[in-house]
């Protein structure tokens, strides 16, 4: 592709010689001939600019090289617009292998996808374009929509739900039951039946190795945008709002409200039936055994504000100190 | 169903019309024609009870309603049996699906299921009622005993055993190696061969995406009626016992032993070769770093009484205005 | 075998009857007739040595034994390799499950072990002596080396690859998208397309449940000897060292570079883009948010030292009798 042509697909203005093919992107240290890089003043020394090999390059207004240059507001999200231009994911060709096994009260799109062993339950359907991998198993009743991508071995439990333009990594449980028990008479754990489900809303990317419970009743569900890193656990009747963020190792225990837009950290734990309100950031390993009703940044066990909790971080570590000087003062008397 | 019939076989003092047929369970908000719904003082407003649409509801002795009524001790409990009365879930039918592969020295029990791409190992035995849901591994020799049922992707390797009527939920593996090493005169890790197994008891369900490891030499054991939530780590040799509660996220490193009907909250990390006596409850997100050996609520990183935990939290948010204090004592001496 | 047989194997001195036919490795109070023990001072009780029913034992000099007695320098380690040699691994055997599915274009040794329901996409490669056990997914243009076991359900994404002698256990997604995305002009969040790729190095194990992730443009790296344990994550574009341990539940964010032969305890959450160099460990649990440049033992949220940390836990649990001193030093004023 034309370096030209990359500029006006993008909106980018272009500044020097826009016959430059570019054939890949990469970073600044990485990339070679027909490279298009990009320089996010922060995350790369500029040395990096003026040393790289690359044939083109990405830039924020006020930043030169004598390279072929695109200019961008924001140089990093041009550059993932450039990668998923020049590097499309190719998608597997339509059509079931024939080691899959489709119900035949499943509607499968002609368009759709659907690798070795795989199998979808009675009443399953599988959207337009949409791509399901090797050993993922889709429930009885369960939708993927159009243009979602199921990793391999991923699990959709009978009854559950995925949006369109969804993509759900590898190894990772939609539905499974909700963790409820009530103790009988004799003390011993009844198990409350789980008989609600999820609803992954569109554009949702969840990560590998996750865990999305089903509600006790009603509905879990995860709004539309959010994105979810690996090994993330979300608990029965869960509300995840829309474009969230959830990093690694995070849990969710169960009928929690998580509003749009809130980022949590990775390894953070929150408790159950608690909201966490919009502008809310929560640090790595946060716990949350509260509502969070104010935004703002929050860190440690029991979440105090970052600022309070490294404040107490700080004074922690002179605590001995301190105390030799209350010691001293006791003495004085 | 009638409500009188669920009254009887569910043991429960009926008041008004018996005569209401009732087809699922739901709470109070959520119910609409046909709904059994419950009200469990303090989970509900009082508001919720007058304003179902429900038919009929269970309530707590001394709470009333205009609806037919079923009196109950526990409420929960009753709308947990209810439930799992008028919404069974259904087994899949017994047989082999044709894409599974069972080896030709495994025992099935005619009353099984086992689902499209299932494998069963040599010497493999899956009992009576069981289930076995695609693409789950049972492995060499290992047992899946009667009524269990064992979800999609679940791997349990070869030797292993799952007692009765347990629930073993998506992605979950049961008896991959344990993490031992010893370092050899090179100073590289050397494995210590990992040759024991895994046994879970009776009535234990496992969440999803959940690993038990196999002993280095003789038995993991999972004890009878325990309930672990999803993405929970035991480790090899460890000794959990029965009617024990894990919550999601939490992991037991080797050789633990946990007595029985302990709980534990989610995130819990609990270290190596050390009890957790009965009666002990771990907040979420504990460290536990030695044996507990006295009943009551801990958090907080090496496991302080939950008490203690908070004060210091609380004092610790005051760290600078005591230090300012201590400091005013100074000037004036 | 004989004694005198596993003497001469393993370069230990025997002492005692050479002629004892031993047929398997168990500790002290679990041994019985025909078993080789092992004393680890420290690790067993004396009183163990003298009641044990082996048939010979491991003892490091200096302690002895009526029984036939193997004198090593390092009596875990002899009786892991005892183990090793008494107890070997049977692999299965080699060839293709009639039901796995091996893209005409990928490459499998005849000497290999391709598992029921798995799937090898075009290109992929698998090496003399794997094996790749049921259900596993093996992605286009992916290796798997020579002697590796990839335990069952295992994925492995297009174009990752897995060195020689690896263990990777069951329900492990190597090669999952890194979790990267860019605010747009709505707020909406764009994915950063992940191109690059995950490389695992010779003699890794890596254990069940875990995600390690492609990295956005280059290579994810775990180092050649590296052990790690079940439930792990390592983010995109991590250069994970050699020899380095990683025990159960711990996640590195992307980016970050763990030097040689750091070893990290359980739970561990370590930020991104931060770099540990040789020499450290982390306790259990302990958050990482920034480099850690010297050697030494690390605990707590902001890894302190071990010893600050500890002395913190200790004062934190009198700050409330400390705050009294203050005030009974303000009242005198």
């Amino acid at each position: 592709v034309r370096l030209g042509e990359v500029a006006e697909l993008l909106g980018l203005t272009l500044v020097g010689d826009g016959n430059v093919a570019v054939t890949g992107v990469a970073p600044l240290d990485a990339a070679g001939p027909g490279d298009l890089s990009f320089f996010v003043p922060g995350r790369a020394p500029e040395e990096a600019l003026s040393a790289t090999k690359a044939d083109a390059v990405i830039l924020p207004a006020g930043v030169e090289s004598p390279l072929p240059t695109l200019v961008a507001l924001n140089p990093l999200l041009a550059a993932a617009r450039a990668t998923a231009l020049l590097r499309p994911e190719t998608p597997p060709p339509p059509g079931v292998h024939p080691t899959a096994f489709v119900h035949p009260d499943a509607i499968v799109a002609d368009t759709a996808h659907i690798g070795p062993h795989v199998s979808v339950g009675a009443g399953g359907r599988i959207g337009e374009g949409a791509v399901v991998r090797a050993g993922a198993r889709i429930g009885d009743e369960a939708v993927v929509g159009d243009g979602s991508v199921v990793f391999e071995n991923v699990v959709l439990y009978d009854r559950c739900r995925i949006g369109d333009r969804c993509r759900i990594h590898a190894n990772t449980t939609i539905g499974a039951d909700g963790f409820g028990y009530v103790p009988d008479e004799t003390g011993r754990l009844f198990k409350i039946p789980q008989i609600g489900l999820v609803v992954v809303e569109d554009d949702v990317e969840i990560g590998a190795s996750c865990t999305v419970d089903r509600a006790a009743f009603g509905v879990t569900r995860i709004g539309a945008g959010t994105k979810i890193d690996d090994q993330v656990h979300v608990g029965h009747n869960c509300d995840i709002g829309r474009h969230v963020v959830i990093a690694g190792g995070s849990g969710v225990a169960g009928s929690t409200i998580i509003r749009d837009r809130v980022m949590i950290g990775g390894h953070c734990a929150i408790t159950d039936h608690v909201e966490i309100a919009s502008g809310v950031m929560l640090a790595g390993q946060t716990g949350v055994n509260r509502s969070l009703t104010e935004a703002g940044v929050y860190e440690g066990p029991r979440a105090a504000s970052r600022r309070e909790f490294v404040a107490f971080i700080k004074a922690g570590a002179n605590l001995e100190k301190l105390k030799k000087r209350v010691e001293a003062l006791e003495k004085k008397e």
